[in-house]
């Protein structure tokens, strides 16, 4: 039986993490624009986790997790609740490997995403939008049927597959001055953090995270974590609240958090798209937001941007609604 | 003085092509996607063109024409009529090279193109949205200004250029059956069709046409160019005719010409941006389009698709005007 990881995964852990689930996901490509750089003043790498398997990085963390499991565990099925992303990820690995799935769902997730997580499989159970009645749907469940939850971040076989999208980045080439990645629950972040610290000491990693959802700015300036309370913003993948496991890796291994505002990440989302030809979800722009800002005093440094995601519905898009 | 081309281009004028512009443009990747290929029976080879200088492959013609004239041609100017992607190019690469560049635009072209051709520092006259009136205003602005043109497509050292495309991919590791390019002048279905005759023999060649505008499928037909007359597709960089350089070159290389309906190009379209997560424009989706219509009998074949451009109004996307 596996030992499952009981503290904030080593060096060693995201490497393993690395070897099983590689043949998995993909490598996916480092892009660069001459323009967004001549923009901004410094050399960005988009790092494209839009093109991840499902559309995410969140295939990684769910991947590490559920190759993991024992027999016993994957006949039980697993269980877990997410607004999107996370969800879509884990009813396709799930599906791929034979493995039941329930995925609790708020009844306000965008309909594609509850489409893309039906024609995976997996079963929908549809609760309120807190995250209160997600919890308890979830218990519920897990008694009924026994399912292993995989949180969709707060968890070390998660955290150490999201690690991953750093760690084959390692060897690229390129010194990075900085990292960059967008913060909900933490996972990414976190991961990326200790890649970083591990593999890349001197890099400093950036917490990105929407004005409107500043919990975990509000968390790491003030030490203790601080839950996200009815946020309203575009970037519907950064909802959510850091985690108890996620929050002092965080705040050990993060170098700050730094915001943007709503107005900046739909413009990063477009410029993005429209000079990188890359399809991208607000998440995934929040980085560049944060850079468009100019909070920072950052010129000619080499920083490297994680584009987390790219599931959005083209039917509904930001800069459409206002012309 | 350089010696122009005057005929069709050798293997060795696309090699110094290939040379002489590789300094200016981008090698554009090549992505894959297990869905589509699933969904499709082939492996398909998408070649990034979208990603390329100016948002398409144009920029590569255009370097290799304006990197040949001579310091009194630089010093008279440039002029081209284009109604997108040319315009925009030629614009582009005049700046950098510190040309001149009168372009003539139809009157109708879409905004975003106009307002970029503007952005690079070019010079616009519009006119008439007839082939006619495109030449005579071009030839008009000659004679005021001993300005050179730089024709769309029907010229040697575009083709040239446009042949490097394929050229970059030619020692890539993978043996394709088939490359799909769209056409419209036959710039790029020219260039491609040469370099794969000299450098891939065997790999068949086909070109891809929207239904609406299928002058280069009834030029192939009937052995003799006929003009594109008032075509109406949403593939607004394919509705020009070929030209009598492209031509004999598509006749002699070229293993046949596909069309697709509009239906199935918007249909395809939508598959690249949600799946691939790529922004291309309706003239690049022509070739999965064709596949799409399963009006070829091909099974597990290898298939290079060139996605020729990414310059497209995202506030005016197709599949938004239904909803």
């Amino acid at each position: 039986m596996r030992k499952k990881l009981t503290a904030s995964p080593s060096a060693e852990d995201i490497s393993l993490a690395h070897e099983r689930i590689k043949s998995y996901i993909h490598h996916t490509p480092v892009l660069t624009s001459e323009l967004i750089n001549r923009q901004i003043g410094n050399k960005l790498f988009f790092k494209c986790e839009n093109m991840q398997k499902a559309g995410a990085f969140k295939s990684r963390g769910v991947f590490n997790a559920l190759l993991q499991l024992s027999d016993e565990e994957k006949s039980q099925g697993i269980i877990t609740h997410s607004s999107g992303n996370h969800a879509q990820a884990l009813a396709r690995a799930a599906g791929l490997l034979g493995i039941k799935a329930i995925i609790v769902m708020p009844s306000n997730a965008p309909q594609i995403k509850k489409d893309a997580v039906k024609e995976y499989g997996a079963e929908i159970h549809f609760c309120e939008p807190t995250l209160e009645a997600r919890e308890s749907t979830v218990r519920q469940l897990i008694e009924k049927t026994g399912a292993t939850e995989i949180h969709p971040y707060n968890n070390y076989e998660v955290i150490s597959g999201q690690a991953t999208c750093l760690f084959e980045e390692k060897s690229n080439g390129i010194a990075y001055d900085y990292i960059l990645a967008p913060v909900g629950g933490g996972g990414l972040l976190s991961g990326t953090a200790l890649t970083a610290s591990y593999y890349m000491p001197g890099t400093k990693v950036l917490g990105c995270e929407p004005e409107n959802a500043d919990d975990a700015y509000r968390s790491f300036i003030s030490k203790r974590l601080i839950p996200s309370v009815s946020p309203s913003t575009i970037a519907d993948g950064l909802l959510t609240s850091l985690g108890d496991k996620t929050f002092p890796i965080i705040m050990d291994h993060v170098d700050s958090i730094q915001t943007a505002s709503e107005e900046m990440i739909v413009k990063a989302m477009r410029l993005i798209w429209e000079r990188m030809k890359l399809v991208i979800e607000p998440s995934s722009a929040v980085p560049l937001a944060v850079l468009l800002e100019k909070n920072l005093s950052i010129r000619g440094q080499n920083i490297l941007i994680i584009l987390s995601g790219g599931n959005v519905d083209l039917t509904k898009l930001p800069w459409n609604q206002n012309k």
